[in-house]
């Protein structure tokens, strides 16, 4: 049960959304537009650093509802999300993603954590600013969204079955509904 | 210098916030609805949290700012930011806002660090399942600035009346502004 009254037919962080209608507004609207807004990372690559930084955070419904977001995206597959999860640098995707990624655990540990080495490695892979930018700020994101849902204690499904379907309504209709 | 372009005349996140401003939007109308949204917390009490977090985070951009602008909220002064941020237990704060700052503190390590003790702590001290919410829900935002502050390698000043300034803008005017 959670920390606070919620409608407990909701799973995580829906059933915090669909109480507290105030915040959820423009917590939806930044992952809109952190993960689908316009970017030069593809939609997939950043529903995966969204998964591997809530993995870190040991949130299991967000880890597992952007990680199905992730694999029903373009270009994506449960294998590339799996691999990413649990070992990224030997995950089929590209050097500059890699890299991207050492960026977003550093921030998962602290904003202090993230090394000039880092940044150089990702320019040097082809990361533009631009993408540095929204790799540290989906990662930041992450850390406050899987604090909310786990700092409430809201409850997270068990079946694997649950989050593909929560993952092909994401990676198709996004992140703004009528609440 | 900010491990990514950005003006260099703008410090801390007003830097990232002036170049990105697609995610500026969601961002700052996420604070202005935690620290000056409709809640049975004052503007104080919510700005205290938002500086405490950071002070754990060791964000002294965030800190100090939003250290500032609880000191000039009503009924606030520069004692009690001080106090909150070395020694909240001994601080001149009611009792429920020091369950709170428990919960928040336990929010800044993970979300699953907050204990069912706490919570009750802070319901025995009057706190309401909103409030539990909304110190929660800002404690994990400050876990997602902070992050994109310091991830991000932005500047601060070091003179303690730049801040003072900011605190004055911020208590009296809030978090939207035309970018």
């Amino acid at each position: 049960m959670a920390h606070i009254s919620v409608a407990e037919k909701y799973a995580g962080i829906s059933s915090l959304l669909a109480h507290y209608t105030d915040s959820a507004k423009p917590l939806m609207l930044l992952a809109e537009t952190l993960l689908r807004g316009e970017s030069t990372l593809t939609q997939g690559e950043r529903e995966l650093i969204a998964s591997y930084v809530s993995t870190r955070n040991e949130c299991v419904y967000c880890a597992s509802s952007h990680g199905a977001a992730a694999k029903h995206s373009p270009g994506m597959n449960a294998e590339i999300v799996s691999a990413v999860q649990c070992d990224y640098q030997n995950a089929e995707i590209s050097d500059k993603l890699k890299t991207l990624l050492t960026i977003a655990g550093q921030v998962q540990i602290s904003g202090k954590a993230v090394t000039p080495d880092a940044v150089a490695n990702a320019r040097a892979a082809g990361a533009t600013d631009r993408e540095i930018h929204d790799a540290v700020l989906i990662a930041a994101a992450f850390c406050m969204y899987n604090r909310y849902v786990d700092g409430l204690g809201t409850w997270e499904p068990g079946n694997p079955e649950v989050y593909d379907q929560m993952g092909i309504v994401l990676a198709e209709k996004g992140y703004i509904r009528e609440r």
